[in-house]
């Protein structure tokens, strides 16, 4: 199996750098790809890793430190002297370099930026311009580039003085003479074209197919899907090609906002930044934790509270505490389930602020028939298994009643939880908030405290206590 | 802005479908990216969908129709006649033409399949032999192929010969004389050497990127991600090429993943599949919800037998229903929050199994860290604040006898719920399980009942009730 044989060299490399071997590291190092660089270097103890960029040098080094979590970015830059640091910086293609001086400290990034030529130096300022999560701070600006009324010789040649310098030429944007983008290449319909043919010829239009540099980066990504495209042109207001977002920016890009989705959707707080689960440190875990948690708590405390006012009814009747538990917590797990739902279909761009409406009132509906059959269940529970068990009754009451009192109970509960679970991401939208922070566990705790007020209230009347 | 320039000749679209206007519609749709052609034709009233069909013709519709969600797929393609629709087929990539094909009833599918000529039916029929969900159900065989033993100009020539047929171009792959992968080139690698130059002395070799035709999905889709490929070759156990996986595939592939991950976190069955959320039906959505919900209700009676038989408590101190909901809602959020992160872990690879005993160990830590600080907020809240709100205490209590009961219970709760929530999908996952359907609803419902327990029992021992 090929994933065998990846690991191999990687336990080789980690015993040759155990053993301290330079000559055996550098041959391993060369022959493995710098994603599985990065995942040795972090197995490693930290007190080798000086040995190790220093054995593979800076140019070895250079694609696997994009590679590293955030946090070991700086630590790692730090072994290498400014000579070496030049040669490194200059790897780079021009978006990572801006993003690992996204990921160093301020007194770093100074120093590091003094490290660059003047070019390189000018054009990775104007990238760190733009925030990390737009498509400017992402996009590359190493691009293939020709202009319209270019022929396919001076285009091919002009391609080919840039080779080194580009990042891919899978795809090559076609400019008028003041920089606007107006059409698309692809390699082969220069190669398999005559040497005097107009680039204006056989050049394709582009679409709808290209983004803003200040425009969200999920907006690049998602474009980037719908579209199936390996590269994604970013212009500025005026149509100006700027640079462009690869296919693996995107990948990327899905996966961080993927995982953020999930983690705010489980009252995760914080950045999710690019750092593994067991690369955070335990003090991240709990901070990122801990204010939801402590929010929520005193949330909960209000169901206490009402519980405490209607605690003469459970006294009264014992067998109603049999069902508070599950009422309450059913609201929790199907408004949990609308607002998950919700989110995820915000996220991929498949409900307008037009369509809100509309899902507030399919959820209403999913919400009533969840209800019903919850309801129906556990009252059909209730008449049916309950007098098995010979539960102590109080005068003038039935299980037939309590059986109502359930079912109503539930479905209300249900209904109204499920609404409020599509209802309030959608809310957050139109305030402006990520429609993410409404997590799983708020919703939870809020419809808590209704389903307590709900359950105790159809009570009372049913059952006249 | 190049998003509302998108917008408006879609709207010109739907107004000329409306109108019944044939050469408008065609002019249009000639000018319209086809993923928002499927957008447009899921927006019209479906008795519109055969008139728009018939008018952009098979040609244009059949890039048109990969995009629809599953549930639409087969009534466009019965628009068509016999003969449209061997066109519609012949335009299709056989990875799409696969995907359409498993979209469609068992039928329907033999009918298609007896339209195609006898090559793409013999491959189509191979490729089907995959699971939808393997590497080879994704792959494509179209792609650009060169024998190692070729010079430039033998290659050149046969790509251009095969260039109509290809998916892409911008990774050619290497085969040696008996099929099997040997290495990797550019386009430009071509272009930018002379015609005479052996393919074996330009080509790169390939490392450990590839992915056998029988490994899930998920796998291909992270090794894109994580050797950055334009490409993964798909290989079978002797080594030979038999297609690739591309870029746009491995995106769709980890956007349908997260999304089922996220809705198995929040106790949503059954299977994603590609409908967006306003396709799926009310009905479908009520199935993919109330198993879970039916399921986690009948837990949640356990949580209210507990309550019952402990209910002698609650009505001999009421202050202590003040935090019952806490405690127990606290152990549900935090199981939440741990099994999320643990989950999520494990779908991107972040997590071996031989990592398994760490990860269970930093999340007891993490819980008891997090168990610890809420149960001070609360004996703070419950010794600071309470006593101005002059609950009736029972003789021989005092506030700082149900601060300590507090406190305690919801280290406890905490500390437990947070390593349970870690420990179940870990243990889902050594039981061939897929972690994910430990639901976070599910860890609340086991943890609502144990938090009971541990309630009642230190409040007892606390208050020697």
């Amino acid at each position: 199996m090929p994933e065998d044989e990846a690991i191999l060299p990687h336990d080789e490399l980690l015993r040759a750098v155990e053993a301290e071997d330079p000559s055996a590291v550098l041959a391993l190092a060369e022959d493995t790809h710098y994603a599985d660089l990065a995942k040795a270097y972090q197995e490693l103890d930290s007190d080798k890793h000086a040995f190790f960029l220093k054995t593979i040098g800076p140019a070895l080094a250079s694609d696997m430190i994009v590679e590293l979590p955030d946090s070991m970015i700086e630590e790692a830059l730090d072994v290498f002297s400014p000579s070496e640091l030049r040669v490194l910086f200059r790897e780079l293609s021009d978006d990572d370099r801006v993003d690992v001086l996204q990921d160093v400290g301020d007194e770093a990034r100074l120093r590091f930026l003094g490290l660059l030529g003047p070019e390189d130096e000018e054009l990775t300022r104007s990238l760190l311009k733009y925030d990390h999560d737009t498509a400017g701070g992402r996009m590359t600006t190493r691009i293939g580039r020709v202009f319209a009324n270019q022929t396919v010789k001076q285009a091919i040649e002009m391609l080919r003085r840039s080779q080194e310098s580009t990042e891919t030429l899978s795809r090559i944007f076609v400019v008028d003479d003041r920089g606007r983008l107006i059409g698309k290449l692809r390699f082969r319909d220069l190669a398999f074209n005559t040497w005097d043919t107009p680039i204006r010829d056989i050049m394709r239009e582009i679409g709808p197919e290209r983004v803003l540099a200040t425009a969200d980066q999920e907006e690049a990504a998602n474009m980037l899907l719908k579209y199936d495209l390996i590269a994604l042109p970013v212009v500025d207001e005026f149509e100006h090609l700027l640079g462009i977002i690869t296919h693996d920016d995107a990948m990327e890009i899905m996966q961080e906002e993927s995982t953020e989705d999930i983690e705010k959707i489980a009252g995760i707080g914080g950045e999710q930044s690019e750092e593994t689960y067991l690369n955070t440190t335990i003090l991240t875990q709990f901070r990122r934790r801990a204010g939801w948690l402590t929010g929520l708590a005193f949330v909960s405390i209000l169901s206490g509270y009402v519980m405490m006012r209607f605690g003469s009814i459970l006294s009264q009747v014992f067998l109603l505490s049999l069902f508070l538990p599950m009422v309450v917590a059913a609201g929790g797990n199907t408004g949990g389930q609308a607002s998950t739902m919700v989110i995820r279909a915000m996220s991929l761009g498949e409900i307008d602020p037009g369509t809100a409406w509309q899902v507030a009132w399919r959820e209403l509906r999913t919400g009533f028939f969840l209800g019903l059959l919850l309801g129906s269940c556990m009252a059909v529970f209730t008449v049916a298994l309950l007098p098995l068990f010979h539960m102590p009754m109080p005068p003038g009451l039935s299980y037939f009643k309590v059986a109502l009192t359930v079912a109503v109970a539930l479905t209300t509960q249900v209904t109204s939880a499920t609404f409020l679970g599509s209802l309030l991401p959608l809310g957050a939208r139109a305030a402006k908030l990520d429609p993410a922070v409404v997590s799983a566990p708020a919703i939870a705790a809020i419809v808590d405290v209704s389903g307590m007020v709900i359950y105790f209230t159809v009570a009372r009347a049913i059952l006249g206590l």
